[in-house]
């Protein structure tokens, strides 16, 4: 059988718990003109799970960059442990292959700057998985701030604690929750979405105070509970709150502008709209106890939510079709300078500008690193799906 | 006619906003067994308003210590600003008559301190408004939290924003949001009420970060606008998130629990309730993304809020029987504490530990008093009805 020239070949990098779920997504059809061609994996037991539930096509490898090497592959999907990712999809994107990385974009913004670099300079697409981009609801929202109807933003508050995990989620894979091995906790693992859809959503903030507390519900190495304050360019402010530890755990974001106050919670957008602009009304009202008038409005969405599908399916168009893709893998810098500030606000103990002083950030990382104790794990992989 | 001994004559010193509405809910009989004889202010118009609108049978005077000093009265309403607080009530006890301050207990700990240290040598009962305790949620939140069957508290957020002012709020009174006439803005003047609260559900974080921006929403000296993060003695860790220039603000104060979460909003509590303690369920459990069991309940309560007026019955049953205050005047140090360190951590730029350095705080409270340019004002009295 000839290549078929409408089709992308790829090939994963990883078969973790997220890498073993997208192989299974693309070889269960869920994105057309993609066909997983090669995988790639250093554990013998994750081969042996691939040559046991993968189609018998599909090449298998121990190394990534022998899968990269091959010539069996368009594209590549890198989802190894984060510190990796940039590595590799800059070997990717040097070899003349598309390359699309799992979130986080890296471990520190000084490797992805590398990376992105590498991306300027090739022709090859570059993407990122930013699954919760393709949310109506998110996507709406986005729509809403962009278009100017509702005023300068004033406050963001998100709290974002519905990331539970048990002790048992830390313990099934060596590399997570150490410095040396995942680079981070929950901001570096589960929040790379929120802060991705924060910094889309409302820009970087310019300075960031945050606490982050390790090992305070699990024992791991690195922060299960973030608290995080924020000030934007126009004087927004906004805090950040999430945990692995809380049950049940909360995802509300709240935003108020000039015209108004909108919370996204349980998928829903609800919208309190004020019939003046607020400063205006602030300024003229005689009443000291006066309130704007609003009306209280349930935002209507066009309810698609395709999540990694969708960011599949993109890629797959940007590279046959050169239609936008739902994230591009350059903006993934925005979201990790977010949590690499977080980190280096609660171990300084003081305030951080952004963008920071990424020299200063990897010292300080470094720090951890060579402190950091390897661990065994019990190899579990579980099933990710909707966890993400 | 001759003198009722099964009734409390009260005399209310400062006709501003507040202490006119509690003039008018005494001499309206809302307050059974309490009479209003006496009512003191030092502004013309305020008296000339009390001889308008209160019973002929109501001595006025202009200076607050005449009242205390003029036998009329068995006890003694403090509505002045706030400075003032202190000073009445240790010159009400002092005089052998019952004390009850409006909130906050005064604007600095240090002279709170000396009222509670009059309070204790007095044999008179002191009380402080802190009407929001009479709010059947937070009763019932109180009597939860106590009992012990939530477990450890884990979390604690507070929104509250929706104190909404417009500028003429702040225009109509001249000692209002000053540093030299009120000496402070948000924190002291509107968020006593949940300050208290949360003290008296969580009781006192130990330490404090806290970012207040001054004159941010309106032409003002002191603070609109406050984000606050706080630390308590068992790791429980908190935002505080407050202002009067959100429109619309939100009330939504969420408490997670070793045993789940509840949030109160709305005046209802929602209680999401675990089958089993959330500590026992990550240490044992076998898979890494399962999440404990849950059941959420509407939380009952007596659906009882009597505000003022309740406080005010208990303050007159304490003088008279001898029952419970709804609010020691002693405890009011302890909201006053929590703002005082908000303030000094963010003039200092820093986290700060309570309790706090009190000459520290009164220096930085002095140098702004200093500063603070005097304000004419428009003389507007709103009427203060269901803004508090």
């Amino acid at each position: 059988m000839g290549r078929d020239l409408n089709e992308v070949r790829i090939g994963i990098i990883g078969l973790g718990g997220m890498g073993a779920n997208h192989a299974g997504m693309i070889t269960g059809r869920q994105v057309p003109r993609m066909r997983l061609c090669a995988v790639a994996d250093s554990r013998e037991s994750r081969l042996a799970w691939a040559k046991e539930n993968l189609p018998a096509d599909v090449i298998r490898f121990t190394d990534g960059k022998e899968l990269i090497d091959s010539g069996t592959c368009d594209a590549v999907f890198i989802a190894t442990p984060h510190y990796q990712h940039p590595e590799y999809v800059i070997y990717v994107l040097e070899h003349g292959l598309h390359a699309i990385s799992e979130k986080p974009a890296g471990v520190y913004t000084k490797q992805v700057r590398e990376m992105n670099e590498a991306a300027r300079k090739s022709d090859k697409v570059f993407a990122i998985m930013f699954n919760q981009r393709t949310n109506c609801v998110y996507r709406k929202l986005h729509e809403m701030m962009r278009s100017g109807e509702l005023g300068a933003l004033k406050r963001v508050n998100w709290i974002i604690t519905d990331w539970y995990r048990t002790q048992s989620y830390y313990d099934a894979a060596g590399w997570k929750a150490t410095w040396d091995g995942e680079g981070g906790g929950v901001l570096l693992n589960q929040c790379p979405h929120q802060l991705d859809l924060l910094q889309w959503l409302c820009g970087l903030p310019v300075r960031v105070r945050a606490f982050c507390h390790e090992a305070k519900w699990h024992d791991i190495e690195v922060e299960d509970d973030v608290t995080a304050y924020m000030e934007f360019e126009n004087g927004a402010t906004g805090v950040f709150v999430t945990s692995t530890g809380d049950a049940p755990g909360t995802n509300r974001l709240e935003l108020t502008f000039e015209t108004g106050r909108i919370i996204c919670e349980h998928d829903r957008l609800t919208f309190d709209r004020l019939k003046v602009n607020e400063r205006e009304f602030c300024r003229t009202e005689k009443n000291g106890f006066a309130k704007p008038e609003m009306e209280t409005i349930e935002v209507e969405t066009d309810g698609m939510n395709e999540q990694h599908a969708g960011v599949l399916k993109a890629f797959v168009g940007r590279i046959l079709n050169g239609t936008p893709l739902v994230a591009e893998g350059e903006e993934g810098i925005n979201a990790l300078m977010l949590s690499n500030a977080m980190y280096l606000s609660s171990w300084l103990d003081r305030t951080v500008d952004l963008p920071i002083d990424e020299d200063l950030f990897l010292r300080e990382l470094n720090k951890r690193r060579s402190a950091s104790k390897p661990k065994s794990d019990t190899g579990i992989v579980f099933d990710t799906k909707g966890t993400y």
